[in-house]
């Protein structure tokens, strides 16, 4: 399909997070079971009741748009997953792998950050208000889950990481 | 290869980052041709230069570090591009492709600030001075490849890609 203005490209991406939400939505209970230190597993289980709401909302503007949600599988968010799987499997010690695991957390937080920033702009220009409040409180909480995976990181797990 | 210590996995992600600018450098000068603003066209050859120096200068961290260069494909960075590809190709309007395409571009920007400001991180904890250093220059300037695309957006491109 040949998208010709904004909102097709919109709709397009739309679907491009709504795909990679769902895969997030499937990959972090898994992150949660190898999580050692228990401040990561309760950011990870907080965030995963987050991204079922970030789900909920884009079915909702899909809704408004009278779009169908769904879409073709997201690449990035796929490549991101990948990523943060090698580091669950590949290190041995429990503390180095959580500090792996919240860097991997992290690198997809700022990637929906980006998402979320650039399709809020877009439904703002398009003139979707609904649709840009619903964005907005994702990507306030996409930037939040962010700070406290960086909090945890740096308030313990990289120094005992360091420390071996 | 088992990761066991903070140190292995800097080196890993350490790869993993040169292996995703290398990608990116390839990459931009294809997004560069197929961009149709002016402005867009100059951001990304200016980053082009720029992710030049960010190669340079994860090959001094290896020399610092004993390390060689190289690794293994980046699965997040292959799977950014190749989102960005599909913009290229499927977008038919001129400036709607130029939206989607700075924001393929600040995708994979906020990827690299994820990974930097992890590595700049993991660096400092591991009192590698030099390497701060060194890192620290390239995430002011992803942040700062990042601002600009943004500001090419909300000046013109994204309000012309509206308007159709």
């Amino acid at each position: 399909m040949v998208d010709k203005t904004l909102e097709d490209l919109f709709i397009t991406t739309l679907q491009d997070i709504y795909n990679g939400e769902k895969q997030i939505l499937e990959a972090l209970p898994k992150m949660t079971k190898k999580a050692s230190g228990s401040r990561l597993r309760d950011a990870l289980e907080q965030h995963r009741l987050e991204t079922a709401d970030h789900v909920d909302r884009l079915e909702q503007i899909f809704e408004l748009m009278q779009e169908k949600a769904g879409g073709e599988e997201c690449e990035a968010v796929k490549g991101l997953i990948k990523e943060g799987e090698e580091v669950m499997k590949s290190v041995g010690d429990d503390t180095v792998r959580d500090a792996g695991m919240i860097a991997a957390g992290q690198a997809i937080e700022h990637y929906e950050i980006a998402r979320y920033g650039t399709l809020r702009a877009w439904a703002e220009e398009l003139g979707l208000d609904d649709a840009v409040a619903l964005l907005d409180k994702t990507l306030e909480e996409e930037k939040n889950a962010d700070r406290i995976l960086n909090e945890v990181a740096l308030d313990g797990v990289n120094q005992r990481a360091a420390a071996g």
